[in-house]
């Protein structure tokens, strides 16, 4: 198992997918098809990526999600953060002060400032979290539209048009709430 | 929760206490006791340092753990990787060949290389290991010398010296079996 879990991976997919749509929302029904994920897994994904301002839903037959700005603005960090809640890389449980010599009384110099274990990890994290916000959503889809072939982006683009055209009014597919 | 386990910082304040003994074991009930923290839980932790090669156990009444290399030869990194197993940061589960439109023969182009969101976690996650390789047992134990008061450490050495002369020759204080 993997720090990082794999609704962090599923959501960068989707937003890339959100990124080239041009401003057209998406459905999480169709992303999920696209991609070949679970439907229900995705559904839990973006009120999460919503409720940190990276995405915007909308109802309606032809609602989904859009990105709330541009893919410049929305770095690898900010998507991690929104998925895994700012999950610590290390949670010091300050075992310092529980010294059986201290008795119930540890001294002021055993639990002064930042254990020194927990600054180590903490500048760890640091490293981490600077890589991760020094690339954006932008830069990812640059990547991505130098291996694609334009046809494939119209291939998709198609995909996604039959897939919206074959929705009937009566059929919802607005976002779907938090389960 | 957080990203390592609260066993990674167990097992660094435990090898401080054995960077700090002058090459004497100390038993792992011991070290459970001084810290206050649970004997069978520490008891689980000892036998991976011991597989990585960070420690050596012995047997019989004064038996216990020793540091098997200097402690500027062991980095926090190793340590971690010691308990955590070399846990990646991220687990690519390369959706990007489950593409609705590749039907099931994705393309070369789309499987080629490494997935470009996989490569900024793959950046991530060396930057976190670089600063975690950067620190040693050695620059831990400078940081807690310059804490810790003289009588400390010989109240320390006191508490662990009476707890092994109480131990008697019948009782069993070798390195508990990995469970």
């Amino acid at each position: 198992m993997a720090h990082l879990t794999v609704s962090v991976e599923y959501a960068i997919h989707c937003l890339l997918w959100l990124a080239g749509s041009a401003g057209a929302p998406l459905s999480s029904r169709d992303l999920a098809e696209l991609q070949g994920i679970s439907q229900s897994f995705l559904a839990k994904i973006f009120p999460k990526l919503e409720k940190a301002g990276i995405v915007v839903g909308s109802e309606g037959v032809r609602g989904g999600y859009r990105l709330a700005r541009a893919p410049a603005e929305i770095s690898v960090l900010q998507i991690v953060d929104a998925i895994e809640g700012d999950k610590p890389l290390f949670d010091c449980q300050e075992i310092r002060d529980r010294c059986a010599v201290f008795g119930d009384a540890p001294p002021v110099w055993a639990t002064a400032g930042v254990c020194a274990i927990h600054a180590v990890m903490l500048k760890a994290e640091q490293a981490m979290r600077d890589e991760l916000a020094a690339h954006t959503l932008a830069d990812l889809a640059v990547t991505f539209a130098g291996k694609a072939p334009p046809e494939f982006i119209l291939q998709v683009q198609d995909w996604m048009t039959e897939r919206a055209g074959a929705r009937k009014p009566g059929r919802q597919s607005k976002p779907e709430p938090p389960s």
